[in-house]
């Protein structure tokens, strides 16, 4: 049998340098909203999405052509297409479509991760599907949360734990050393009872409140609505293969598009 | 009544960034083992402790004529007096002295936190003196975690969890909408149970036994030894004052030495 294969995490990009290693999966996470929304446009037929950090990149880019989603502080900017939140990702608005989407921390975590062996998009949207995947290729993983402005967010940390418990329980294949790991899956242990009523207590959660954006929280949590998982390409994240949920994963499962 | 004040936990150096506040009380936390062995000296009479984060700082303290202890992969310095064990720090050697102790990743937590209002010392030995000393002193708190290596670690999180479920708990003046202090307060939730049982799945406990340096375990994780509580003043951590530990505190509980 081959060597079981290492799971960390990773709480917040000022973080990474502590794990960095070229040569493993990374999967970016931002629950509220930013993975959960690139898992949506792809869901809605996105052709590509190009993940910036700054708004005079995303305007730039709106000057070039493309449909840009940014917002600050809940209100989506004059140059823009619309905001951030998964539901603005209609099929009839981005089916085959290049979108260009703005996040501070996702896009943070995506450049730290650049030289790695694979970055993958993770939400709870395509969790089993990741799961599988992360399975059928032969390396270690770290699930790079993107937090919050450099701080933990309790809400990134509840799928780490999802996805490391996943692969702990459901494959032979994974074993992990790892503080944080340990951590984020004992507190998924306690929030899986009732996710809902756990993440009131994220900070994240009532920030969304606030801006009256919190009515995708529900969806947020919903796992397994797709089976697509983005990765990056160059600049760009693409989804040109998807794997089956199936937790008896053989490599016939694995359907690879393009 | 006064406004209520916050508590937050910072899991690593790495994120301190991000708290830092200099009109807080910052609580420096590192179980396995400096901020042990560090209330170990004070309670067998130490006079000061210099914190270093080198053996060239210790060794240079150590011509200088002072007592050292420095430990590199578990093996004592040759130029130093003894490791970094809190076992190490009987009455009969440090009654009256200062002492030089290297460690790497609490200092480097002190010198990041040098600029707020006070910097406490933590561990289980003193936390219901801490936690009584901190609701005197009417500023919020920011519980240090050092982790190891800039990542997050178990034993210093359950310690912060403990602290701020105490705080919380005990006396009607906190708050807490920090995500990581909630973490940290639901993993006590857990690890509490059986501390000594939970704590076998930290890393720092396995890189002990593998240097058979883990006799000092359950020492670590007994609470309330003392009512010491040693603070940063200059570059050299003392302890002139202490508290009782009372939970229906009030002004005349407050012992101030000096």
């Amino acid at each position: 049998m081959a060597e079981k294969r290492k799971i960390e995490v990773c709480f917040s990009p000022a973080m990474y340098h502590s794990f960095h290693d070229d040569n493993s999966i990374i999967v970016i996470v931002d629950i509220l909203r930013a993975t959960t929304a690139m898992c949506t446009a792809f869901m809605n037929g996105a052709k590509s999405l190009i993940p910036v950090s700054t708004l005079e990149e995303a305007k730039e880019y709106k000057s070039k052509g493309y449909l840009v989603a940014a917002e600050r502080d809940g209100i989506v900017c004059d140059f823009a297409d619309f905001g951030n939140s998964p539901y603005n990702f209609q099929r009839e608005i981005v089916e085959g479509k290049t979108i260009v989407y703005s996040t501070t921390n996702g896009t943070q975590a995506i450049n730290m991760a650049k030289k790695a062996y694979k970055i993958l998009v993770g939400s709870f949207l395509n969790i089993s599907a990741l799961a599988s995947y992360i399975t059928y290729e032969n390396k270690d993983v770290i699930i790079f949360c993107s937090g919050w402005k450099d701080r933990f967010s309790l809400e990134d940390t509840l799928f780490a734990g999802a996805l490391a418990d996943k692969l702990l329980n459901n494959y032979n294949k994974f074993y992990t050393i790892c503080d944080s790991a340990i951590a984020a899956i004992d507190l998924w242990s306690i929030a899986r009872k009732d996710i809902m009523a756990y993440i009131e207590k994220a900070a994240q959660r009532h920030r969304l409140k606030q801006k009256k954006l919190d009515n995708v929280l529900e969806y947020c949590f919903s796992p397994d609505q797709t089976e697509l998982i983005p990765y990056l390409s160059g600049e760009k994240l693409v989804v040109n293969f998807y794997c089956e949920n199936n937790n008896n994963l053989s490599s016939k499962n694995i359907k690879i598009k393009l």
